[in-house]
This record gives structure tokens, sequence and C-alpha cells, in this order.
């Protein structure tokens, strides 16, 4: 039986036009940009091409505030530490309790190795951002806000543009980890006062290994990675030149395929919502009802433990993915759905362009009998140990008991 | 008439081999290494199998020495941060004057941001590292000692396994940007005291955009980039798997062709050498006649100013690079150059796997030519105003005048 993918938040296939924009330049149009001579020259004119698609999906001002990185942790490292090394007066950073781990991980190491104070604002059962928390964090001292717009594990989306303008009126820079976001919803960038945006090819059928970082023009910027002039001196290192053009086609595709993302993509992951809730008792659908991505589900079930959904989806074919709270066994618990306090083992189904009906109807195919050998193993939680206020979305019986 | 590439020290044709090698990871085994699922598990096999193949090549104790980054410049900065953030004791660094822009411009922010202080070893004219001033600069202050392998301008290898042994002496680490040297010497890092060893796939016909470095065991290392917990905690981020696969394909084929990289292309180029210095007066071949890449012809033409012998090789089809000391004009000089006190025109020819007789024999046909045009030119210097001492051989009248 054909393997079923729905696991498009942790990484897409690269589209096969992807593919066939990049082959040229291995082997071909292999040349150094930063040569003087013919090899260089084509080259330099792929990147500046993909340089300006990069700006049409994301509507940048200008072609020159996007910088090619290696993708989405590097982009956020460095917009991070760019930020305290611009501004040296200001120590404190605000960022959110659900961020990705290059965020999070990168701001617990500086709050450890330098005297960074880091504010970590909260999150309610919905996932929504605690905005009175974000607004009592930002003072004078903060060098730098970075706030997800969307979440990763549940989709839930961050209000960025509100948020970017409020970090300005204390002089704080705001960058956003726009990794799940990119190429998922229609973005304006230059009517914000977003300062920088990060986000990685592989999220978006691009290839894996190339990423970008969106600057501002005027926002003061250093370099993480230092050497050669490459990136307009914003980012060394002889540039990936198929993996830059590479992500330029994927970013035009993305702009062309954004309709089918918001309308068919949305109506499959609603359909597999509504047909889980409507044949599992017990489950229920997690994150914001308003604010979501149109390709991800986040689906809670009681009285199941540990990771055993997505390794018995996997065994027959499907691939999705975890985020459990579950604090026993040798799992870690997610701690975006601990944020939100959602007790249950939950599980991603993240959509993409290249998914269809069938997806949807093999899940709805092969869950009653998963979920019915689960929740029969001996040691699971009983129906009454768990209450959760976190679900969108509740079937017949779930979360009410 | 077909072009011809003589400047495989700036990047490499991709070899068809590892582009076929990298095909299947974009659009069918395109699972994230990090995943539980079956996408998931084929591709972490494909990442183990290269990490063998990089062992392999420069000769590792463990395949969990390798850690995988973007490239050269990367792994170079992420060897000297990391020693000075985990041996905060120690604030001095060891370099030489003509390291490459990822290891001085780097050195240079360090100095100017942090209480670093840097030592620059010279070179003598033929490039060779001043050991007597190396040896004064080595004191327990030391964090880590930086130099490299070999020269990306004149080929010139350092005996950097001696220099390594020497560090160790005073308990500093020992890193070697070995950029230019992996694929084209034989090597047995084990064998050495070197710590660090930094490389990257499109010198040696691999993909741009990943590299690696290799961390003895033992050795304390912080990460660069920080997130997730890709490459056994050492660099955070997707793993860039068709690159890693194309890496891995690429050190396998480099040890191939090792017995040509040494006997067949080094005769090329040494042909290149000699007929040059036959056919144009007033030329000298720049380096250490003993310990030089193979690969690689550094050649000093008196009474030519400027970046014109390049540019003069590229309007008829030929790809090299300048490895210009000229001070005059809009063009920086070369640092490697000036560092060896080589005041002439000079131009790199970097031969590659894929070069030929044909090729050869192209150069000696437009040449003469090109020298007579630009050395007829209004405003070059006389033959009086010049002076090397720099030069391995000479043709019969150059560098005596």
């Amino acid at each position: 039986m054909r393997p079923i993918y729905l696991d498009n938040n942790a990484t897409t296939r690269v589209d096969p036009e992807v593919v066939q924009a990049m082959l040229p330049f291995f082997a071909d149009q292999f040349g150094n940009p930063s040569s003087a001579h013919a090899f260089g020259a084509s080259v330099g004119a792929a990147v500046k091409k993909a340089r300006r698609q990069l700006q049409a999906l994301i509507g940048a001002a200008f072609d020159d505030e996007i910088t090619f990185t290696s993708g989405g942790t590097e982009s956020d490292n460095t917009a991070i530490l760019s930020a305290l090394e611009a501004m040296p007066n200001s120590t404190e950073i605000v960022t959110s309790a659900v961020e990705h781990p290059a965020v999070l991980t990168l701001c617990a190491h500086l709050e450890k190795t330098r005297r960074v104070k880091v504010h970590r604002i909260p999150v309610d059962r919905l996932g929504r951002l605690d905005l009175d928390a974000y607004i009592a964090a930002l003072t004078p001292h903060v060098a730098i806000v970075s706030i997800m717009w969307a979440n990763n594990e549940t989709g839930v989306i961050f209000p960025v543009a509100k948020l970017a303008e409020l970090a300005k009126e204390v002089g704080a820079l705001f960058h956003t980890d726009a990794v799940q976001a990119v190429g998922k919803l229609p973005m304006d960038i230059k009517s914000t006062a977003i300062d920088m945006l990060s986000f990685s090819g592989h999220k978006l059928h691009g290839p894996k290994g190339i990423g970008a970082l969106y600057v501002k023009r005027g926002v003061p910027f250093r370099s993480l990675i230092k050497g050669g002039h490459q990136e307009h001196g914003r980012r060394a290192g002889t540039e990936n030149t198929p993996g830059i053009v590479g992500l330029g086609k994927a970013t035009e595709l993305a702009m062309k395929f954004m309709d089918d993302m918001t309308t068919r993509v949305k109506s499959l992951r609603d359909r597999l919502e509504g047909g889980i809730l409507q044949r599992i008792p017990d489950t229920c659908v997690t994150g914001d009802p308003l604010e979501r991505l149109p390709n991800t589900a986040n689906i809670s079930f009681e009285h199941v433990e540990g990771d055993g959904i997505p390794l018995l989806l996997s065994r027959v074919g499907i691939a999705c993915s975890s985020g459990s709270a579950c604090s026993s066994g040798s799992l870690e618990p997610s701690h975006v759905l601990s944020a939100m306090k959602t007790p249950h083992q939950a599980v991603r189904f993240s959509f993409a362009r290249d998914n269809g009906e069938a997806d949807v109807d093999r899940v709805f195919e092969v869950m009653p009998a998963i979920l019915a050998k689960l929740r029969s193993a001996p040691g699971r939680r009983s129906a009454d140990d768990v209450q959760s206020n976190s679900c969108l979305s509740r079937s017949r019986t779930g979360c009410h008991s």
C-alpha cells in the first residue's frame, strides 16, 4: 500500500519542479558566484532571481532585505544574537513558552552564560499568547522580541503584526520565526513593524539545508557566521547556489498554490478532524479555533499512553507525529502542550498540497482499531484521571468526562 | 570553444555520481531523520553511511567525530568559538597571516569585541610559516591554534601534525582549516594531535552548502548553532540530507581519485608551470617548492597591472583567478601574497580530475598574446621597479632583473 505522509510540518517532499530548477547548478552552472569569470557571473544572476522570488512571497519592500542562510535554526539564532550585539545596553529577550527549540535552547543558553534575562510569555489552554503578560514584559531593557508566527505543533497563529507594533513602542526589535507560516499564509511584511523574519526551504517543498532571514532595511544587524563578503556581508561562506535556486522556485510555487493551501488543503484537514471526532470517542482538537494554520490538526486522545498512535500508524504506512504531553515513561513531554496544560496524548497530522481525500479516508479506516487496541492496553489511565479545557472541538464523549 | 575551468580551488563541478546519489533524497526519501516513522528512519541510515565515508577519507578513529555543517566557514567559526567558550581562562588565539577570511575575519572581530589577543604568525617569501614566531606565541594563555593545512592561493602546505604537537605542549587546542587539503592529500587524522579539522563539500566535487567539522573524541566542544538535538547535539537544524549524502559520495570518490590527484593532475599542473615559464619572460612560480598541493599553480607576472590576466583569459573561455598583490587601482591586494612580500600580479590556476592536457595546451596558446597586450599597456611599471625572492622557479629573465 502506498505510504501516506501527513507530517508536513516536520518536512515536505521537494517539489519535482524545484529539483529540476536546481539540477543545472550542480554540474553545469557550478561556478562560485564570487568568482569574476563567466562561470561565476551566470550563477550570480540566478541568486539574484531567487532573492526576488523570496521577496515576493513574504511581501518585502526590497530584495536586499533577504539573506540566505542554512535554514530556520541558523536564521533564528542569527536574529537573536544580532540584536543582543547591536544593542549592548539592552539585555532582555521576550519570547513565548511555545517557541521552537531554535529559539528556546538559545535563550536558555544565553540566560546561563551571559547576563541576559529571558521573559517566556505563557499561553492559555487554546495556545493563545497571554497579551497582558506580553505587555508587562515590554520595557526599554528589551533588545529583541522573538515570537513565532505560527506554532509547529498546534498551528496556532500569533498576532505578530500587533505584537511587533507593541515592541516598537519600547524600542525593541521584533523577530518572528515564520518557518511554519511562510507558504501557508499570505504575507505582506513591508506593511508591518516586523524587523526580522526566519524561514526555511524544506517546510515548503524546497530543499533542506537552505533558509532565509529577512532583515528590514535600517535594522541594525551583526552577522553570526563571519568570513567572506557573501550575502552583502551578512552571512559568510560560499553560497549554496543549487539550494538558493531551489528555495526560489519553491517560494514561487508556494505563491501559486496559496489558494490550494487555504481552501482544498484546509478542507482536507477539517474533514480529518471532524471524522476522527465523529468516529473516536474521548478526542478533541487542540488549539485556537479562529487563528490556526490551514494544514495542521493537533488531536488529543484521552486514555492513551505514550507515543502509541504515531507508532501504530507508522506500521500501516501513515506518517504523522506525536505532540505528546505525556510525562510518564521515557518520552519527553511536548513543551507546547505542557504550556497549554493539555495532559493527553496528542497526534499532529500536517497536510500539504500533495495530500488528497484518499489519505484522509485511509486514516479513518485504521484509527478505530488502533484506538481500540491502545485503550484496551493494561495500565492506561482511567477516564476520570484526565480533564482538559484546551479543546477547540470535541468528540461526543471527549473531554466532558 | 569549450570553456576551460582552472579555478577548482574556488569551487568544483559536482561529480555526476554525486548528483545521482543525492537525487533520491529530494522527492523520494525526503523524510526528516529526526522523525520516528519510516520516512525518517531510512534517511537516518543514509546519514550514518555518509558519516562513515567522511571518517574514512580523513582517517578519523570514530564516525561520531564527524559533525555536518553548512560548509567550511561555519566549521571554522564553530571550532574557534567553541574553544574560547570551552576554555574561558584562555583568551589568546594563534593563527597565521595567510588564513582564509573565515578565520581571519572572525579573529579580527573577536579582537575588537572581546578581550581576545590574536597572534598572526608571519610567513616567509616562500609562504612557509615562521616556526620560531609560532613557538614564541605558544603559551598557556592560548585557547586555540587555527592554522590551515594548505593555503588556498598558493597551495603551500603547513606542517600541521608538527604544529599540533607543539600546541598540545602548552595545553592549547589545535584546529586546522583543511578545506583545500581534504581530497588532495592522503590523511590519517587519528595518528595526529589535531583536535579539530574543517572541510567543505564543494571543494571536492561535492555540493555547496554542506561541510563538516571533525572533533576528536574527548575534546571539549560547544555548539555554535543551538536548537534541536541533531548531530549528537553539536549542530542544531534539520539535517541537509541530500547534501550529506552527496558529501559522503564525494569523499568516497576523492579516495578513489587520490592517486589521480597526486600523479596525473600534479603533472598537468607541473607542465603548465614549466610551459608558462618557458614561454613568458619575467614570470615565476610562487610558494614552497617542496610542500605544495598537487593541483595549485600560483604564477607571478612582472610588468602587469591589476586583474588583467584572469580577465582576458575569461574572455577566451578560461576560468582562473587572481591572487593579486597589486596595491594600486581598485583591487584589494591579496593578503596572502602581501604576507609573502610578492609585489607582482599573480594568477592562480587550480586543477581537478576533470582537467586534461588540452586545457594546458589552450593556456599555452593564448598566454603569449595576452601578456604582450598587457605588458604593452601604458602606465605599467618598469622591470626595474620590482623585485621578488618569493619564487619557487623562474622564467629565463624573470625575477633576476
